[in-house]
């Protein structure tokens, strides 16, 4: 089963579209998790630590982790080796694994990544689904698309993110009418048009900020049966109802990624818990707390039947 | 002494604007460099290996190195170690580093990826330049132009890249009237203004592939005393002729890369060197000729002072 059926089968049976973004950072870590050492093997072990908490709390409510890559890659070497340890926990807990890497490149760097992130060898076996940047054209994201095709994997392209300055270049409007973000996602319709798995979902989909619900709206109609993966919840800004934009007719299709808020939730309580032991639960209560929400938020909106 | 001027003085001194790319692949390495073993660890001595050959080899010829991480990256842990050797051995033999990543992200974690490879742990000592993609807008690449001001890294933003689908999005007409890589470029000169050096050239420069002549002369003309990094020398089918309408009116500020044709040298010659013994003599004598055929092509197109 490869990741739109993989997708689809977790959100019904969790009813949630609750991705946690692992993006872990020391000066937020609880001083119960800080590392013992400031050298990157010290701080790699409090990573897998601190991570592997969130995991074992969330695994309830969330139906995928979203590592981002480069929060690892900062510490080296070990950092890279806590991303692989990190991704096995999340699978082995049933989770899929996102990794947000937003490569893109020329073709045989491009083939170059896609071995490494989503092949047998590396972090390939723990991954599921990867993050591309369409900037290069079609040849830069050939060999993600043939993984995508070929072993089930999946693929989210980013057309319109979730950071202020995104509209800078993505809702440029082209001499054609639309805004770039549009003719991307008309892109990624093609490229997805040959990995529908059962389900009816392609494995390859759109990043698209929750912070832009209009725009969400509009990559919906030009996707309909394309997994959009949604960050800018919670931190970022955006609450159940840009989310709901998203819902395909089935009332699935869509991801939503929240970082900061949940694998931080702890900071709220520091007053309570200064050491913040309890911070897998606090990230397990606003988990829990973000997938009810966007559910009943989702209920409320669904036309009648 | 930031990035733009360590450029202008190298190319001035070394009458070179070769950039010699290193993306070592396994299956092009002559017999003599193979590795003992498959494991990483044993590939990534074997890349170290390889890189330092070429590197000692091409130092009188080029300027600068440019080492595309993925193709070390790859090799997981082991190969990121192998990557951070290479590039302290490139600057110790007075080359430059211009580390090709095409990274681009939201805030924070661009803040990660510019910490991780332009500040004093890691990789950044080593590092003097690296590549970004613009996809994101501004906010996605403030850490690097941060960088470029305060601590003079250089930054090469794509605008034009050198692949055959380039054109896909990035010719794409805006409703404005250019084509996006233009408007592209236009922001690279904005983002560039406040880190000029005192030879004139600023810290932020542009990506154009020599693959695109018209529209490198096009970015010449929106970003004069910028840096210009161009790929697609050699394998990638650009010559001479191709990169000469870069140059700027002093006859420099382009940086001209060749990866394959250069490390891989070696091949055209395997029926008197079967084992490769020779691949950085290779390297060395195409490297040089690269060298020398760009400066007549340059001297030849020169206007009459």
């Amino acid at each position: 089963m490869g990741f739109a059926d993989s997708a689809l089968q977790a959100v019904r049976e969790k009813r949630s579209v609750v991705v946690v973004g692992l993006d872990p950072t020391l000066d937020r870590f609880p001083p119960s998790v800080q590392p013992k050492a400031p050298q990157p093997e010290a701080v790699s072990r409090a990573l897998v630590d601190f991570c592997r908490g969130i995991i074992d709390a969330t695994k309830a409510a969330a139906v995928a982790v979203k590592p981002q890559i480069a929060f690892f890659e900062r510490w080296g070497p070990p950092g890279l080796e806590a991303l692989a340890e990190v991704a096995r926990c999340a699978k082995e807990n049933r989770l899929l694994v996102i990794l947000d890497a937003k490569r893109g490149d020329i073709g045989s760097t491009a083939e170059a990544y896609a071995s490494a992130y989503l092949d047998d060898s590396g972090l390939g076996p723990w991954v599921d689904a990867i993050t591309v940047n369409p900037y290069l054209g079609a040849d830069s994201l050939e060999p993600f698309l043939r993984r995508a095709r070929d072993r089930g994997k999946g693929i989210f392209v980013l057309v319109r993110t979730s950071n202020p300055s995104a509209a800078q270049l993505q809702e440029r409007p082209l001499a054609e009418g639309m805004p770039l973000y549009e003719a991307v996602a008309e892109l990624v319709r093609q490229w997805g048009e040959e990995a529908v798995e059962a389900g009816g979902y392609s494995n390859v989909g759109a990043v698209v900020g929750a912070t832009a619900p209009e725009q969400l709206r509009r990559v919906r109609e030009i996707l309909p049966y394309h997994w959009l993966l949604l960050p800018g919840y919670g931190a970022q800004g955006a609450g159940p109802l840009d989310v709901v934009a998203g819902f395909d007719k089935n009332g699935a299709g869509v991801l939503v990624n929240a970082s900061r808020s949940i694998i931080y939730a702890w900071e709220n309580r520091q007053d309570v818990d200064p050491d913040g032991e309890g911070y897998a639960e606090a990230a397990q209560q606003a988990a829990e707390e973000m997938r009810s929400t966007i559910a009943e938020a989702a209920a409320r909106s669904a036309p009648p039947v």
